[in-house]
Parts: C-alpha cells; sequence; structure tokens
C-alpha cells in the first residue's frame, strides 16, 4: 500500500461490547485508571456474538481494553494539558483527543460475573463506552516498569492499588 | 447508546502512518515483538498530517502502537493455535483474527531518524501495516510484570533484550 491510499481508506470496527464504569459524564473520568485509590469495580459487558471468543480468560489477571472514545472532540495535533501548562503533542500523550479516538487501559481482571460481563479495575472511561478490543495481558512482552516517562515524567499518578 | 444500538454501528478509522518492518509476509512474522534476540530494528512512518502531533515524544523510552491487521483472515470465535494444541478463545489470545482487527505492540523507541520517522525495536508486524495509534508508554499505568498469564504462562517467551 503506498502511503497516500493508506491515508486516504477508511477502515471499519465494529463495537464488541459496552464498558460500564461509576463515570456518568466525561467530566466525571479520573486522569487515569489509577488516580482513584482504591480503584472501582467496572464492568465488560460482551454482545453475545462474542461471547465463545472468551473461552479461556479465566487465568489472566490483567487485561488490556481498547475502546472508542466516542464523546471525544476534534483532535488538535497539540493541546496544553491542564495539569501541565505546556503544548504537547496528541501523539506524545493520552489525550481521549488523537487523530483516531482509541482509548486503552491496563485492567485487573477480576473474573466473570456470568458469561457475557466481566469484573474489571483501574478503567477511566465514561459509562456506556463501547469496546473494540480486549486482550490477554502478557508481562512477558507488555510490562517495562523501568520505562521512561518524558515530558509526562513529573505528573506521575502515585495511587497503586 | 443500547447494545442494540452500539453492535450495529461502524466506527470509521483511518491509517495515521505505516509501520515497516523486516518481515516481507506474514509467514516471516515473529510470534511475538521479543522472539527475536535482538529484536531488529523497525521503522514507523507518520503522514504529514500528524507530524506535529509526536511533539514532545522525544524522552519516552517505550510507546504503544495500535495498528490495522491488515492481512488478517475470518476470525473464529476460537481456534487451535500451533503451539499448544488446544481450542482457546480468539479474544483470550493475541491471534491476529479478532472480531477487530486491531494489533497491539509495546515497542523499545530509540528515537527521531526525521521529523516524520521513529526508530523502534520489538515489532511482530508484517512490513507496510498501517498504524492507527501510538502512545507514550506509561509504566506508572501499564506495567504489571507480576501479571498471571493463564493458559499461555507454559507458553511464555524468554527472549528479552
Amino acid at each position: 500500500m503506498s502511503a497516500d491510499a493508506a491515508g486516504a481508506s477508511e477502515l471499519i470496527l465494529r463495537p464488541i461490547g459496552l464498558i460500564r464504569t461509576p463515570f456518568a459524564t466525561t467530566a466525571d473520568c479520573p486522569r487515569n485508571g489509577l488516580q482513584l485509590d482504591p480503584p472501582p469495580r467496572c464492568t465488560v459487558e460482551i454482545f453475545p456474538e462474542h461471547v465463545a471468543a472468551l473461552r479461556d480468560l479465566d487465568g489472566f489477571s490483567h487485561l488490556i481494553l481498547i475502546w472508542w472514545l466516542h464523546l471525544a472532540g476534534p483532535a488538535p495535533p497539540s493541546f496544553v494539558p491542564k495539569f501541565d501548562g505546556q503544548p504537547r503533542g496528541a501523539l506524545a500523550s493520552r489525550t481521549p483527543r488523537r487523530p483516531n479516538p482509541l482509548g486503552l487501559s491496563v485492567v485487573a481482571f477480576d473474573g466473570f460475573l456470568a458469561p457475557d460481563r466481566l469484573a474489571v479495575r483501574r478503567l477511566d472511561c465514561v459509562d456506556g463506552t463501547p469496546l473494540l478490543d480486549l486482550k490477554p495481558y502478557l508481562p512477558t512482552t507488555d510490562s517495562e516498569p523501568e520505562a521512561r516517562m518524558g515530558w509526562l515524567a513529573p505528573h506521575a499518578t502515585r495511587g497503586r492499588s
């Protein structure tokens, strides 16, 4: 694919479920899933046609959730974070206002409440957010405890549970 | 949004760049970004309209890349991994054949080769893969070194560099 062809193409996704959180509006959402201590219990509802794809998810302690930031506004290339005061690139941040509105969190997985219902903690998205993907978290490839945080280092969230 | 409305809706993404790897076909791709030791240098090319959004990405040692699995085939709810021999749910694995073909890797970021070109390591996708999103990796929320790997535990990749 040429760069021109790739940039012009439209790729289509469909939600596989909905995320239920205690956060009714975006203004209620914490800055990240660990800002609230302890992080509240949330629920992931999987649509019936995808329940069979959850087979053997038991046994993983953490998941990666990818969702559609359905309430995010326009995505300027840079913005001034409230907690920072300097212009920062959208792709150099975790802002919901990104070129493609994909949200991501690593969550603690507390097991199934029902075959189509997962109990998780450490979400920061609004109630009713459309879920796009769910992956098992693999510490062998996904964990980098010593990673450097660039301009975000002074703003690190300390809560952890 | 009701579950019916959400499941029926089509969400549209556009690539923001292309991923360049030494893997010409999916058969050449490693199982994950750390299977090859050392993992080869790869390049991320960002389309011109998104270069400004990279501001201040310097300083982060690791990134999360999300891409479109443009060559993945149909996604059955479960499949038998070659390395395992048991049927496993697609969403309980990192298979490219998922309900929404979103790929994800945590990569080591070695800096800019040009304003629109990033040097990275630890990719497992085919050359020319369309990039959808790029996020700075934050150890405070993204790193879970003690996470349990469920059915994948006996198959953990040991290479690490």
